[in-house]
Protein backbone atom coordinates (compact mmCIF):
# COMPACT_ATOMS: atom_id res chain seq x y z
CA UNK A 1 0.00 0.00 0.00
CA UNK A 2 0.96 3.07 -0.72
CA UNK A 3 3.42 5.19 2.04
CA UNK A 4 3.99 1.54 3.60
CA UNK A 5 7.28 0.75 3.11
CA UNK A 6 8.92 -2.74 4.19
CA UNK A 7 12.67 -1.70 4.25
CA UNK A 8 12.69 -4.55 6.77
CA UNK A 9 15.63 -3.00 8.75
CA UNK A 10 17.36 -5.45 11.48
CA UNK A 11 17.65 -4.15 15.24
CA UNK A 12 21.62 -2.53 14.29
CA UNK A 13 20.65 -0.36 11.71
CA UNK A 14 17.34 0.21 13.57
CA UNK A 15 19.22 1.09 16.83
CA UNK A 16 21.83 3.33 14.72
CA UNK A 17 18.97 5.35 13.05
CA UNK A 18 17.30 5.93 16.43
CA UNK A 19 20.38 7.08 17.50
CA UNK A 20 21.08 9.18 15.02
CA UNK A 21 17.69 11.03 13.80
CA UNK A 22 16.30 11.03 17.42
CA UNK A 23 18.50 13.90 19.10
CA UNK A 24 17.93 15.87 16.05
CA UNK A 25 14.32 15.92 16.04
CA UNK A 26 15.27 16.73 19.66
CA UNK A 27 17.32 19.69 18.82
CA UNK A 28 14.96 20.85 16.64
CA UNK A 29 12.02 20.87 19.13
CA UNK A 30 14.24 22.88 21.29
CA UNK A 31 15.19 25.51 18.98
CA UNK A 32 11.59 25.58 18.19
CA UNK A 33 10.72 26.33 21.77
CA UNK A 34 13.62 29.11 21.85
CA UNK A 35 12.42 30.65 18.80
CA UNK A 36 9.12 31.45 20.30
CA UNK A 37 10.52 32.83 23.93
CA UNK A 38 13.79 34.44 22.37
CA UNK A 39 14.19 38.14 23.32
CA UNK A 40 17.93 38.10 21.97
CA UNK A 41 19.45 41.31 20.01
CA UNK A 42 18.04 41.53 16.04
CA UNK A 43 21.42 40.74 14.99
CA UNK A 44 21.68 37.41 17.10
CA UNK A 45 17.75 36.41 15.33
CA UNK A 46 19.08 37.43 12.35
CA UNK A 47 21.72 35.45 12.01
CA UNK A 48 19.97 32.41 13.50
CA UNK A 49 17.59 32.32 10.50
CA UNK A 50 20.72 32.49 8.21
CA UNK A 51 22.02 29.69 9.54
CA UNK A 52 19.12 27.89 10.65
CA UNK A 53 18.24 27.82 6.05
CA UNK A 54 21.68 26.74 5.59
CA UNK A 55 21.41 23.68 7.87
CA UNK A 56 18.10 22.73 6.04
CA UNK A 57 19.96 23.22 2.62
CA UNK A 58 22.39 20.95 3.58
CA UNK A 59 19.92 18.27 5.32
CA UNK A 60 17.62 18.46 1.45
CA UNK A 61 20.64 17.56 -0.37
CA UNK A 62 19.21 13.88 -0.39
CA UNK A 63 15.70 13.70 0.70
CA UNK A 64 12.36 11.40 0.55
CA UNK A 65 10.49 12.80 -1.49
CA UNK A 66 7.33 13.10 0.12
CA UNK A 67 6.19 12.10 3.78
CA UNK A 68 7.97 9.85 6.01
CA UNK A 69 5.21 7.46 5.59
CA UNK A 70 4.73 3.83 7.95
CA UNK A 71 8.31 1.70 7.75
CA UNK A 72 8.48 -1.82 8.60
CA UNK A 73 11.69 -3.49 10.23
CA UNK A 74 12.77 -7.19 10.05
CA UNK A 75 10.77 -8.00 13.08
CA UNK A 76 7.74 -6.59 11.80
CA UNK A 77 7.06 -3.79 13.73
CA UNK A 78 6.18 -0.19 12.16
CA UNK A 79 7.65 2.83 12.42
CA UNK A 80 5.99 5.43 12.35
CA UNK A 81 8.27 8.59 12.58
CA UNK A 82 6.99 10.93 11.13
CA UNK A 83 3.76 10.75 12.69
CA UNK A 84 2.70 14.51 14.50
CA UNK A 85 2.13 12.69 18.07
CA UNK A 86 4.70 10.10 18.31
CA UNK A 87 7.09 10.58 15.59
CA UNK A 88 10.93 9.95 16.54
CA UNK A 89 11.85 12.54 13.72
CA UNK A 90 8.68 14.75 13.53
CA UNK A 91 9.99 18.04 16.16
CA UNK A 92 6.00 19.06 15.53
CA UNK A 93 5.24 16.03 17.67
CA UNK A 94 5.97 16.21 21.44
CA UNK A 95 7.00 13.29 21.21
CA UNK A 96 4.90 10.86 23.42
CA UNK A 97 6.11 7.49 23.87
CA UNK A 98 2.49 5.64 24.43
CA UNK A 99 2.28 2.32 26.57
CA UNK A 100 0.48 -0.35 25.69
CA UNK A 101 -1.58 -3.15 26.98
CA UNK A 102 -3.27 -5.92 24.87
CA UNK A 103 -6.13 -5.89 27.02
CA UNK A 104 -6.67 -2.86 24.67
CA UNK A 105 -5.29 0.05 27.34
CA UNK A 106 -2.70 2.58 26.31
CA UNK A 107 -0.95 5.29 28.41
CA UNK A 108 1.69 7.59 28.45
CA UNK A 109 3.07 10.61 30.35
CA UNK A 110 4.54 13.62 28.60
CA UNK A 111 5.41 17.28 28.73
CA UNK A 112 3.72 20.17 26.94
CA UNK A 113 6.05 23.31 26.78
CA UNK A 114 5.67 26.42 25.03
CA UNK A 115 5.31 25.00 21.75
CA UNK A 116 1.97 23.80 22.48
CA UNK A 117 0.32 26.93 23.55
CA UNK A 118 -3.63 28.04 23.08
CA UNK A 119 -4.87 30.57 25.69
CA UNK A 120 -1.84 31.85 27.81
CA UNK A 121 0.19 29.39 29.81
CA UNK A 122 -2.38 26.63 29.03
CA UNK A 123 -2.38 23.59 26.51
CA UNK A 124 -4.32 24.86 23.18
CA UNK A 125 -7.43 22.66 22.91
CA UNK A 126 -6.98 21.53 19.65
CA UNK A 127 -3.54 20.22 20.40
CA UNK A 128 -5.80 18.16 23.95
CA UNK A 129 -8.02 16.43 20.59
CA UNK A 130 -4.77 16.05 18.58
CA UNK A 131 -3.15 13.52 21.98
CA UNK A 132 -6.26 11.90 22.53
CA UNK A 133 -6.83 11.32 18.82
CA UNK A 134 -3.26 9.43 19.10
CA UNK A 135 -4.09 7.77 22.59
CA UNK A 136 -7.51 6.57 22.09
CA UNK A 137 -6.60 4.92 18.15
CA UNK A 138 -3.02 2.95 20.27
CA UNK A 139 -5.72 1.51 22.64
CA UNK A 140 -8.40 0.45 19.88
CA UNK A 141 -5.33 -0.66 18.20
CA UNK A 142 -3.66 -2.56 21.15
CA UNK A 143 -6.96 -4.37 21.92
CA UNK A 144 -6.34 -5.92 18.41
CA UNK A 145 -8.89 -3.39 16.14
CA UNK A 146 -6.37 -0.81 14.19
CA UNK A 147 -8.57 1.79 12.89
CA UNK A 148 -8.88 5.62 11.21
CA UNK A 149 -10.11 7.67 13.35
CA UNK A 150 -14.34 7.70 12.81
CA UNK A 151 -15.48 10.29 15.36
CA UNK A 152 -14.09 11.72 18.31
CA UNK A 153 -15.67 13.85 20.86
CA UNK A 154 -14.21 15.88 23.24
CA UNK A 155 -15.68 17.47 26.72
CA UNK A 156 -13.21 20.08 28.22
CA UNK A 157 -13.71 20.15 31.97
CA UNK A 158 -11.14 22.92 32.13
CA UNK A 159 -8.22 24.50 31.05
CA UNK A 160 -4.87 22.05 30.71
CA UNK A 161 -1.83 23.87 32.02
CA UNK A 162 1.10 23.95 29.64
CA UNK A 163 3.95 21.04 31.90
CA UNK A 164 3.89 17.47 33.04
CA UNK A 165 0.35 15.66 31.88
CA UNK A 166 -0.87 12.01 31.28
CA UNK A 167 -3.00 10.42 29.28
CA UNK A 168 -4.68 7.23 29.16
CA UNK A 169 -7.68 5.62 27.13
CA UNK A 170 -9.08 2.03 26.90
CA UNK A 171 -11.51 -0.06 24.90
CA UNK A 172 -15.10 0.57 26.27
CA UNK A 173 -16.29 -1.84 23.37
CA UNK A 174 -15.81 -3.34 20.18
CA UNK A 175 -19.20 -3.77 17.34
CA UNK A 176 -18.11 -5.39 14.38
CA UNK A 177 -15.47 -3.37 12.58
CA UNK A 178 -15.88 -0.43 14.98
CA UNK A 179 -13.99 0.59 18.59
CA UNK A 180 -15.23 2.71 20.73
CA UNK A 181 -12.54 3.99 23.11
CA UNK A 182 -12.92 6.66 26.03
CA UNK A 183 -10.39 8.41 27.56
CA UNK A 184 -8.84 11.31 28.99
CA UNK A 185 -5.83 13.94 29.62
CA UNK A 186 -5.25 14.72 33.48
CA UNK A 187 -2.53 16.91 34.96
CA UNK A 188 -1.49 16.67 39.12
CA UNK A 189 -5.39 17.96 40.18
CA UNK A 190 -7.02 15.40 38.22
CA UNK A 191 -9.07 15.38 34.65
CA UNK A 192 -8.90 18.20 32.51
CA UNK A 193 -10.59 16.70 28.82
CA UNK A 194 -12.30 13.84 28.25
CA UNK A 195 -12.62 12.13 25.04
CA UNK A 196 -14.46 8.71 23.68
CA UNK A 197 -13.71 8.11 19.49
CA UNK A 198 -14.93 5.15 17.26
CA UNK A 199 -12.65 3.64 15.25
CA UNK A 200 -13.20 2.21 12.14
CA UNK A 201 -11.16 -1.22 10.78
CA UNK A 202 -9.99 0.01 7.46
CA UNK A 203 -10.98 -2.35 4.75
CA UNK A 204 -7.27 -4.01 4.01
CA UNK A 205 -7.17 -5.21 7.36
CA UNK A 206 -10.88 -6.78 7.74
CA UNK A 207 -9.30 -9.94 6.00
CA UNK A 208 -6.61 -10.70 8.27
CA UNK A 209 -6.99 -12.21 11.72
CA UNK A 210 -7.58 -9.77 14.34
CA UNK A 211 -4.34 -10.19 16.51
CA UNK A 212 -3.18 -7.73 18.15
CA UNK A 213 -1.05 -5.35 16.22
CA UNK A 214 -0.03 -1.42 16.02
CA UNK A 215 -1.46 1.49 15.10
CA UNK A 216 -0.36 3.93 12.71
CA UNK A 217 -2.03 7.08 13.10
CA UNK B 1 -4.58 38.63 33.93
CA UNK B 2 -1.80 36.14 34.14
CA UNK B 3 0.05 35.14 30.62
CA UNK B 4 -2.14 38.43 28.80
CA UNK B 5 0.58 41.30 28.70
CA UNK B 6 -0.10 44.66 28.03
CA UNK B 7 3.36 45.84 26.05
CA UNK B 8 0.82 48.24 23.47
CA UNK B 9 3.70 48.43 20.86
CA UNK B 10 3.21 50.89 18.15
CA UNK B 11 2.79 49.66 14.35
CA UNK B 12 6.23 50.32 13.37
CA UNK B 13 7.63 48.15 16.69
CA UNK B 14 4.58 45.31 15.43
CA UNK B 15 6.14 45.61 12.00
CA UNK B 16 9.46 45.20 13.04
CA UNK B 17 8.73 41.84 15.02
CA UNK B 18 7.03 40.67 12.41
CA UNK B 19 9.64 40.63 10.04
CA UNK B 20 12.27 39.56 12.51
CA UNK B 21 10.10 36.76 13.79
CA UNK B 22 8.62 35.37 11.28
CA UNK B 23 11.14 34.28 9.07
CA UNK B 24 13.15 32.93 11.90
CA UNK B 25 9.80 30.68 12.73
CA UNK B 26 9.50 30.17 8.77
CA UNK B 27 13.04 28.89 8.80
CA UNK B 28 12.91 26.30 11.55
CA UNK B 29 9.63 25.16 10.07
CA UNK B 30 11.55 23.69 6.94
CA UNK B 31 14.17 22.83 9.13
CA UNK B 32 11.55 20.47 10.78
CA UNK B 33 10.49 19.35 7.57
CA UNK B 34 14.12 18.05 6.49
CA UNK B 35 14.98 16.50 10.17
CA UNK B 36 11.94 14.34 9.23
CA UNK B 37 12.96 13.71 5.30
CA UNK B 38 16.55 13.45 4.83
CA UNK B 39 18.92 11.16 3.61
CA UNK B 40 22.07 12.61 3.50
CA UNK B 41 24.93 11.35 5.09
CA UNK B 42 25.37 9.91 8.65
CA UNK B 43 28.20 12.85 9.69
CA UNK B 44 26.09 15.54 8.13
CA UNK B 45 23.10 14.54 10.17
CA UNK B 46 25.25 14.89 13.23
CA UNK B 47 27.00 18.80 12.54
CA UNK B 48 23.58 19.34 11.85
CA UNK B 49 22.71 18.12 15.38
CA UNK B 50 25.49 20.34 16.86
CA UNK B 51 24.79 23.32 15.06
CA UNK B 52 21.10 23.55 15.85
CA UNK B 53 22.19 22.95 19.48
CA UNK B 54 24.65 25.96 19.60
CA UNK B 55 21.85 28.28 18.07
CA UNK B 56 19.53 27.40 20.55
CA UNK B 57 21.74 28.13 22.85
CA UNK B 58 22.59 31.77 21.52
CA UNK B 59 18.87 32.41 21.25
CA UNK B 60 18.28 31.52 24.81
CA UNK B 61 20.69 33.63 26.39
CA UNK B 62 17.76 36.33 27.35
CA UNK B 63 14.69 34.52 26.70
CA UNK B 64 10.88 34.60 28.30
CA UNK B 65 10.39 32.80 31.77
CA UNK B 66 7.53 30.65 30.06
CA UNK B 67 5.21 30.50 27.08
CA UNK B 68 4.87 33.69 24.70
CA UNK B 69 0.73 33.81 25.95
CA UNK B 70 -1.17 36.87 24.33
CA UNK B 71 -0.03 39.86 24.20
CA UNK B 72 -2.04 43.27 23.12
CA UNK B 73 -1.06 46.05 20.66
CA UNK B 74 -1.24 50.04 21.27
CA UNK B 75 -4.71 49.62 19.14
CA UNK B 76 -5.90 47.16 21.07
CA UNK B 77 -5.34 44.10 18.80
CA UNK B 78 -3.43 40.72 20.19
CA UNK B 79 -0.46 38.98 18.85
CA UNK B 80 -1.16 34.85 19.94
CA UNK B 81 2.56 34.71 18.36
CA UNK B 82 3.03 30.92 20.85
CA UNK B 83 -0.37 29.73 19.41
CA UNK B 84 0.00 25.91 18.08
CA UNK B 85 -2.12 26.93 15.21
CA UNK B 86 -1.85 30.47 14.21
CA UNK B 87 1.23 31.68 15.77
CA UNK B 88 3.76 33.84 14.00
CA UNK B 89 6.61 32.67 16.01
CA UNK B 90 5.69 29.14 16.41
CA UNK B 91 7.09 26.46 14.57
CA UNK B 92 5.20 23.46 15.74
CA UNK B 93 2.27 25.91 13.79
CA UNK B 94 1.41 25.47 10.36
CA UNK B 95 0.74 28.46 10.57
CA UNK B 96 -2.70 29.28 9.41
CA UNK B 97 -3.92 32.78 8.39
CA UNK B 98 -7.38 32.98 9.91
CA UNK B 99 -10.30 35.16 7.91
CA UNK B 100 -12.67 36.41 9.72
CA UNK B 101 -16.28 37.88 8.96
CA UNK B 102 -18.18 39.45 11.97
CA UNK B 103 -21.32 37.88 11.13
CA UNK B 104 -19.96 34.92 12.90
CA UNK B 105 -17.71 33.46 10.01
CA UNK B 106 -13.96 32.11 9.86
CA UNK B 107 -11.77 30.26 7.32
CA UNK B 108 -8.34 29.43 6.07
CA UNK B 109 -6.72 28.20 3.06
CA UNK B 110 -3.09 25.98 4.20
CA UNK B 111 -1.02 23.82 3.54
CA UNK B 112 0.02 21.05 5.54
CA UNK B 113 3.76 18.92 4.66
CA UNK B 114 5.38 16.28 6.30
CA UNK B 115 4.81 17.46 9.93
CA UNK B 116 1.43 16.88 10.03
CA UNK B 117 1.15 13.07 8.55
CA UNK B 118 -1.03 10.63 10.77
CA UNK B 119 -1.34 7.79 8.05
CA UNK B 120 0.64 7.74 5.64
CA UNK B 121 0.24 10.47 3.21
CA UNK B 122 -2.75 11.51 5.11
CA UNK B 123 -3.04 14.05 7.57
CA UNK B 124 -2.94 13.03 11.19
CA UNK B 125 -6.94 12.93 12.10
CA UNK B 126 -6.04 15.09 15.46
CA UNK B 127 -4.45 17.27 13.46
CA UNK B 128 -7.59 17.92 11.20
CA UNK B 129 -9.04 18.17 15.22
CA UNK B 130 -6.80 20.61 16.21
CA UNK B 131 -7.31 22.99 13.32
CA UNK B 132 -11.18 22.71 13.41
CA UNK B 133 -11.31 23.75 16.87
CA UNK B 134 -9.27 26.98 15.95
CA UNK B 135 -11.69 27.89 13.05
CA UNK B 136 -14.87 27.22 14.90
CA UNK B 137 -13.40 29.04 17.76
CA UNK B 138 -12.23 31.79 15.65
CA UNK B 139 -15.67 31.89 13.78
CA UNK B 140 -17.40 32.10 17.64
CA UNK B 141 -14.82 35.17 18.42
CA UNK B 142 -15.52 36.82 14.93
CA UNK B 143 -19.58 36.86 15.79
CA UNK B 144 -18.62 38.60 18.99
CA UNK B 145 -18.78 35.37 21.76
CA UNK B 146 -14.88 34.29 22.16
CA UNK B 147 -15.07 31.52 24.59
CA UNK B 148 -13.26 28.22 25.78
CA UNK B 149 -14.00 24.98 24.32
CA UNK B 150 -16.38 23.20 25.72
CA UNK B 151 -17.04 20.24 23.79
CA UNK B 152 -15.51 19.47 20.25
CA UNK B 153 -17.33 16.51 17.91
CA UNK B 154 -15.10 15.55 14.72
CA UNK B 155 -16.64 13.16 12.12
CA UNK B 156 -14.18 11.93 9.67
CA UNK B 157 -15.92 10.81 5.98
CA UNK B 158 -12.29 9.70 4.32
CA UNK B 159 -8.40 10.81 4.82
CA UNK B 160 -8.01 13.86 4.66
CA UNK B 161 -4.65 14.14 1.88
CA UNK B 162 -1.38 16.29 2.97
CA UNK B 163 -1.37 18.80 1.05
CA UNK B 164 -3.42 22.07 0.30
CA UNK B 165 -6.12 22.24 2.06
CA UNK B 166 -9.66 25.08 3.27
CA UNK B 167 -11.37 25.09 6.79
CA UNK B 168 -14.18 27.04 7.46
CA UNK B 169 -16.81 27.29 10.10
CA UNK B 170 -20.20 29.71 10.54
CA UNK B 171 -21.88 30.18 14.36
CA UNK B 172 -25.12 28.27 13.82
CA UNK B 173 -26.72 29.35 17.16
CA UNK B 174 -25.94 31.39 20.08
CA UNK B 175 -27.57 30.77 23.83
CA UNK B 176 -26.44 32.86 26.57
CA UNK B 177 -22.68 31.97 27.21
CA UNK B 178 -23.00 29.15 24.49
CA UNK B 179 -21.97 29.76 21.45
CA UNK B 180 -22.43 26.73 18.85
CA UNK B 181 -20.16 26.87 15.64
CA UNK B 182 -20.01 24.12 12.48
CA UNK B 183 -17.47 23.68 10.10
CA UNK B 184 -15.16 21.42 8.19
CA UNK B 185 -11.92 21.35 6.35
CA UNK B 186 -11.70 19.76 2.50
CA UNK B 187 -9.30 19.36 -0.28
CA UNK B 188 -10.15 19.75 -4.12
CA UNK B 189 -12.48 17.04 -3.97
CA UNK B 190 -14.76 17.96 -1.22
CA UNK B 191 -15.21 17.80 2.66
CA UNK B 192 -12.94 15.32 4.22
CA UNK B 193 -13.77 15.83 7.98
CA UNK B 194 -16.91 17.79 9.86
CA UNK B 195 -16.97 19.57 13.04
CA UNK B 196 -19.49 21.08 15.60
CA UNK B 197 -18.13 22.77 18.99
CA UNK B 198 -19.61 24.79 21.75
CA UNK B 199 -17.90 27.53 23.26
CA UNK B 200 -18.22 29.17 26.35
CA UNK B 201 -17.85 32.90 27.12
CA UNK B 202 -14.82 32.55 30.09
CA UNK B 203 -16.47 34.59 33.32
CA UNK B 204 -13.77 37.41 33.01
CA UNK B 205 -15.26 38.39 29.64
CA UNK B 206 -19.12 38.33 31.19
CA UNK B 207 -19.39 41.88 31.98
CA UNK B 208 -17.85 42.99 28.91
CA UNK B 209 -19.99 44.74 25.96
CA UNK B 210 -20.76 41.31 23.36
CA UNK B 211 -18.99 43.42 20.72
CA UNK B 212 -16.52 41.69 18.44
CA UNK B 213 -13.11 40.52 19.11
CA UNK B 214 -10.62 38.62 18.66
CA UNK B 215 -10.01 34.90 20.04
CA UNK B 216 -7.07 33.64 21.82
CA UNK B 217 -7.05 30.03 21.97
Amino acid sequence: MHGYVHDEIGPDELARQEALYGPLAQAVRELADAVIRTEVPEETVREAQSEVEAITKRLREQQMESSYGIRFNADGHARAWGNAVVGLRNPVAPPLEVKRDPVGKAWSDFHLGAGYEGPPHLVHGGVAALILDQILGEAAGAGGKPGMTGTLTLRYRRGTPLGDLHAEAHIDRVEGIKTYAVGHISDAEGVTVEAEGVFILPKWAREEPATPRERFE
